[in-house]
């Protein structure tokens, strides 16, 4: 599997793009709202930062809430999502979404429930 | 930049290994004690998770102890950290460290405070 996205839980997503934009030299790929947030990517040269800044209630709102900004998931692409969910069922790791389903940018996505993978939550997507 | 590892504080570094190799198909790439900590770099295609475990008091302890298990900071490969530091330093972003220092696996790194980039660790890494 691929590195694809660092997910980073924001109040001010364009303020952190034009930082992030000055300190990486990474520059807005892709921005879209998506359901109850604002999404930016900013392109690393080999994967990308996505920023989440919510416009209303949700699961990021809540995140903001209590850990403040900050890291939020790891994103991992591959080529076949269906199967690296079968795999995760087959090794009792816990999935969020027990089918992939459309995220951002278009992409199939599925969430992979923290407390089965070291604390860290895993997306993965498939271009 | 790119992206180079994401690091994930851990209290057990070998088990999750196992599990990320079966998980996301990725194998040891390099294993060492550097520190109070036992750190294992996981190779992706593109990138590496870092997992780093205590094996004495220390930040990641400390870490561990306030947050529990996952995500830590993330890596940026740079090549010219002082270059990268100079212009941290310019936007006025705080940096943990003001010079690089020799990090895991014989790299230079250095470190920017979360609180001037949204919340997230930011390592740069020279290899």
């Amino acid at each position: 599997m691929r590195f694809d996205h660092a997910g980073v839980a924001t109040d001010d997503a364009e303020g952190l793009a034009f930082l992030y934009e000055d300190l990486f030299g990474c520059s807005i790929a892709h921005e879209e709202r998506f359901g109850e947030l604002k999404v930016l990517f900013l392109e690393l040269e080999n994967g990308y930062f996505e920023l989440l800044e919510p416009q209303d209630d949700g699961t990021i709102a809540s995140y903001l809430d209590e850990h403040g900004p900050g890291l939020h998931h790891i994103a991992l692409e591959t080529t076949d999502i269906n199967a690296a969910l079968e795999t995760a069922t087959d090794l009792g790791v816990e999935c969020i979404d027990e089918a992939p389903r459309q995220g951002a940018w278009g992409h199939q996505v599925a969430f992979l429930h923290p407390k089965s993978t070291g604390g860290v939550l895993i997306e993965y997507v498939e271009h």
